[in-house]
């Protein structure tokens, strides 16, 4: 089912990448800024007509998005704080033009999808991929396919204990103030530290209470789904020696209940996103 | 593939449920005390003999257990405290007994499978079983099938946000102290309140917290699976009142955030561990 030519559109709040190709084998790609929902539709689909014919199209949203195929708002970005996104359907004009299968999914799904057929959790049945950056995102493969369910994973959202002596940081979440997002992600460290993470040294106490709050909400993930692999990434994962802080803090936490996953970086970088969309194109090429 | 006679045990770590029938209609059923690992899966195996053949047999087992087919130990209970239960061979005894397919699960994925087959999930793709009452269990159905992994959900215990200002209860959990089963199954009622939660009335301010905890926890359950429905049983839920004040806390702990599952109270009752059994069993009679 690898063998068909087929798009992937990886639609992130900044960029659009777009690229078409066999399996993970990319013939070409293009980065196109993420403006109103016309004009970067258009560009993606200008892309795809010039590179095809694809037999399918697999696009992985930034969220939340509709998943339901019975859903009226099946394939829209639905509740986004993005000026101008909120409510936009992505499917609808792709497949108008195209005339192809589409394939719909979160980022962090098709991330984790691609990161188990290409990447880092390729030997296993069942991962979950978590990304730290602006946000806290995660997404995740049981019995082989991406979880959707009512909606579709928000894991960054989960609540975890926060000691407000030890740290009494308020949480940068709008939604929710202290969730693991709001204690966790970039943003969160900036207001706290007063600078952005990048700025903190390696040696920073901030380090030290990151990886006990990435430690705490994917010790719930683990003990929720539990994944045979979890694989983390984004911006905030590229410090040196965070993982290995993390690896750490979740044996801590779990206190040999259970067998934790084996947490490990991603192998596919940020190309786990389009690759991701690629994989999912190709199961409906297939069907 | 709900035609052939087929057997279902529940395996519980004070009795276990035998039944035999055809889908959710149980021809005849026993329960035998949990004593000795041989003694009561002799009691087991002398029930299906005598009110087979049997086309298969499913287990829905007390845990830890081992799901992975390829491990040395599968079928077995693994590290339970139960004495004289750790590291017991469950499905090899069996199997050698009585020569039928045995499927093996954990009892709370069980009732998961037997609320989406024949309960208060039957409508819906996705669903998640929590118990609360010794313990807090947590069994998922994700994509139509039980979720397994690295081992299986243990969503007891997943870590919450725990105001020691408000509750300075320590938490019962002898592995984690104050995680979710620590804080709010009935032994940690018992202790915290200094009397069993049954003796607990109404309109004691401990409901009021048990709420606050059991959505606490939901919430994580709900935003990392994203089921379409939450079924939520076990002794302490029989407490009127308690289900609508769970349903409002989950609410007020979203915040609006997503939208949450229905959070439902099991159709199947106590029946659901053995009636998941029959389901097990019924899938692999079928293969």
């Amino acid at each position: 089912m690898d063998t068909a030519l087929v798009g992937g559109l990886e639609a992130g709040g900044t960029k659009f990448v777009c690229a078409v190709g066999r399996g993970p084998d990319v013939a070409v790609d293009m980065r196109i800024a993420t403006t109103t929902p016309r004009e970067t539709l258009d560009g993606a689909v200008e892309f795809f007509r010039q590179h095809g014919p694809i037999a399918a199209l697999g696009v992985a949203s930034f969220g939340p998005v509709d998943l339901d195929p019975r859903s009226p708002t099946y394939g829209f970005i639905t509740t986004t704080p993005k000026p101008g996104w909120a409510h936009t359907d992505v499917v609808g004009p792709l497949r108008a033009a195209l005339g192809v299968p589409i394939a719909f999914d979160t980022d962090v799904n098709a991330a984790a999808l691609a990161e188990h057929r290409w990447g880092a959790a390729r030997d296993v049945g069942s991962v979950v991929y978590v990304t730290v950056g602006t946000g806290i995102g995660g997404g995740a493969v049981v019995n082989g396919r991406p979880v959707h369910g009512l909606v579709h994973p928000e894991m960054g959202h989960v609540r975890i204990p926060h000691d407000r002596t030890a740290d009494p940081f308020a949480g940068a979440c709008p939604h929710h103030g202290d969730c693991w997002e709001g204690l966790a992600a970039a943003p969160a460290l900036t207001a706290r530290w007063g600078r952005p993470p990048e700025s903190l040294p390696d040696e920073h106490p901030a380090w030290v209470l990151e990886a006990r709050y990435l430690a705490l909400g994917l010790v719930n993930v683990i003990l929720t789904l539990s994944p045979e692999r979890v694989v983390l990434g984004g911006g905030v994962m590229t410090r040196a020696g965070l993982l290995e802080r993390v690896r750490a803090a979740v044996q801590g936490v779990l206190g040999g209940y259970v067998r934790a996953a084996e947490i490990v970086a991603p192998a596919l970088g940020e190309r786990s996103g389009v690759l991701g969309a690629l994989a999912l194109a190709a199961d409906v090429a297939g069907g």
